[in-house]
């Protein structure tokens, strides 16, 4: 039975990083076509995301099969439970993703970033760029150091979303409406990116260590994602 | 043990339907908070959204421990698994009514909405004001019919969602530059409330019938949450 589930299980950790490893191509794919205004790596962002749903459907699948059939306890339960919960994290990052590569369809040929704010997008992009590469080595080496370093972290990110408020309600702020209205919608999408990296650094300690750091007094790691 | 789980799982929907009444009290507060420019009603929503995170994590711990203890199988599985989730969503819908709320006590004592965004914001309020009354029904009586109804309608709130871009994009808008940020950032607030009612009615047909809604072919039914 041990062995099984070990076996079992090894399979959907796989499934899991190929997810992640997609939600990373996503992520990179949607900041060229944002940046550069490249509508072939918007397409296939978009046309990408489907994978990363069927991916998030088959964990669940597994995981609820694995569930009844294995009845885990203790961490075997965790692993499992926060498996099927990351699964579906995931795949919001995988539409938010898609969110931007969207914008980025639509200003085509028109870029939808306004100088004033590309630089901003940029250090976004690079941020939500970097914290996916961290997932996909914390969900292989289980390092709860870098992974509560992550969740500390994110306050940089929330700095970027404010900043980019103070950008577009500037005097000097000369972006047309849509690229106002664009520019609200990619820093909220960025900074959700980040928040749900967050959330599956908190899922990892969990399974970790039993602890689940939303309940931790330390302010950094209290408090639930924020949407 | 099935007498056991009967009765663990009664008091764990009842915490679900405490919940439910929460989240709507606080979308009903954060609109009053919006579109009356009521400070205090912004405050309590704020100040109230802490007890609707407590009760998504007690809820997931009774989930947790419901898994560990009685090794739910077939439908007890799915009620299981499905409450812990429903818990997470409705948390972030919670999350989603602060967030208005925030807007309206930044804003105070002037409006943050423009006279010309108003009655499509009044019109998005009505909309997820009634889907969270329908989503306490619905917990309730598990009427499939019901779910599915709600699941369709969403199309509405999205062309809201729609609606308001324009809006904010015509030459006769004369908001504010924070204005026309802040209308963006809530008409996304009001449709993601819309976005995490609609996962939390597959959820309850999921549990209903087995089958999970997001799989089907039909169009209105299928695709995840878009965020």
């Amino acid at each position: 039975m041990r062995e099984l589930f070990t076996e079992e299980m090894n399979k959907i950790s796989g499934d899991l990083d190929t997810m992640a490893a997609a939600v990373k191509a996503a992520i990179d794919g949607a900041g060229k076509a944002l940046l550069d205004a490249d509508i072939d790596a918007a397409q296939s962002v978009i046309d990408g995301d489907i994978k990363i749903d069927a991916l998030e459907a088959s964990i669940i699948d597994q995981c609820l099969e694995m569930l009844a059939r294995q009845t885990p306890v203790a961490t075997d339960l965790r692993v499992v439970v926060s498996t099927l919960r990351i699964a579906s994290t995931f795949e919001r990052m995988g539409d938010l993703a898609r969110h931007i590569a969207e914008i980025a369809r639509r200003a085509y040929p028109e870029s939808a970033v306004n100088p004033a704010i590309r630089d901003c997008f940029q250090k976004m992009q690079d941020f939500d760029s970097h914290t996916a590469d961290e997932l996909i080595q914390i969900l292989k080496n289980h390092n709860e150091d870098q992974a509560v370093k992550l969740i500390e972290k994110d306050s940089q990110l929330d700095d970027l979303h404010t900043k980019t408020f103070g950008i577009v309600n500037a005097d000097s702020w000369n972006g047309t409406k849509q690229q106002t209205i664009d520019a609200v919608l990619i820093a909220r999408f960025y900074e959700r990116i980040g928040d749900h990296a967050v959330g599956v650094a908190r899922r990892i300690v969990f399974i970790v260590s039993g602890f689940d750091p939303s309940k931790d007094p330390t302010p950094v790691l209290a408090g639930g994602l924020d949407e």
